[in-house]
């Protein structure tokens, strides 16, 4: 079996996803490094070769090429047979927690810590409308957690890894984080071989 | 078979996501019209009863209670063997381009038109936030399509119906449409069965 590369940077909670899930099923990977800061992702070569929406991650398993980070976790799942459904209802309550995810939370997430956290722009109409956003998501996952301790119940799936990815980024989160949230992070955490996004992936913002 | 209800409003292009599937597949189904504007969604009965994430759509089949348009989607595809995937690979190519679709762009344009369109809200940094992420994901879009009728190739698909839910609210979109996406949108217009969002759904928004 080829080893996996995985287009990445440590910066990147959608790459965390996928790392942290490549990393606790124990596949055999390795990191490529994207210069996204430097502005890779947006040259006509990337967008050609790795990935056409400018994004990482991307992920190249042999002749399988697939980028967004929901993709890159079903794949692992099926390809690993963890984290993933049992059954055609677990499967579309995978699906709708990571859609939910995808839009009402880790894309408000992402752009407020990049540009709090990472590039130090102040606060702002735009910052206090994202976090606007990502405290009713937060309601409404701290609510679903509070009688549950993963997502789907009592075992950990990729909706978990999906939604968590960004919640381990601590100290660039610019914005609470409820405490059923945190019990289930901490959950996450303590799963065998689990990593910190810097442990698995390299920084590449200069400070 | 008993017949499909939707919990969904005319103004809501999530909710058409799922109406224009059942309406193209042929399904016996029927709207529920939800007060989105009078409050209804966020009543801890609506968040018990239909959709613990507070919005539209909810789709309830028999014994099937679903959220979240792709997720409905995905459940429309497999119940009809229509718009669907025939094959893993496709089955990816329509999860990425629906992730891509919630993250980066019907959940901008959704909000962008919420404010414009129905709530007469001047411009703002946070409606120029808004339409520059439209602009980029459009860009993305438009060049995949260049070479394509459908986000798949030669059919149409669920990512499509998902991708192109609000670009039929003519009048409400407060941002440019390129070439190739109106052409596209012409050719989903062109389907048997095809109809408007207020031709499916009952308007809810006093002006």
């Amino acid at each position: 079996m080829s080893q996996i590369q995985l287009y990445c940077m440590g910066e990147s909670g959608n790459s965390y996803k996928a790392a942290l899930m490549l990393e606790l099923c124990g596949f055999d990977w390795k990191p490529i490094t994207v210069d996204f800061f430097g502005g890779q992702t947006r040259t006509p070569e990337y967008r050609r070769d790795v990935n056409e929406m400018g994004e990482v991650p991307a992920m190249v398993d042999g002749a399988t090429s697939l980028s967004q980070s929901g993709v890159i976790l079903d794949y692992l799942a099926e390809k690993s047979s963890k984290f993933g459904a049992s059954s055609p209802e677990e499967r579309r309550e995978i699906l709708r927690w990571t859609l939910f995810d995808n839009h009402k939370f880790t894309s408000y997430i992402a752009t407020l810590r990049y540009m709090i956290a990472l590039m130090k722009m102040p606060e702002s109409p735009v910052t206090e409308f994202l976090r606007g956003r990502i405290t009713n998501s937060m309601k409404i996952i701290d609510g679903h957690l509070a009688s549950r301790k993963f997502l789907l119940g009592d075992k950990p799936t990729i909706a978990d890894i999906s939604m968590v990815g960004y919640l381990f980024y601590e100290g660039e989160l610019p914005f609470d984080v409820t405490p059923n949230v945190v019990a289930w992070t901490e959950r996450i955490r303590a799963l065998p071989r689990w990593k910190h996004p810097y442990e698995l992936m390299e920084r590449t913002k200069q400070n």
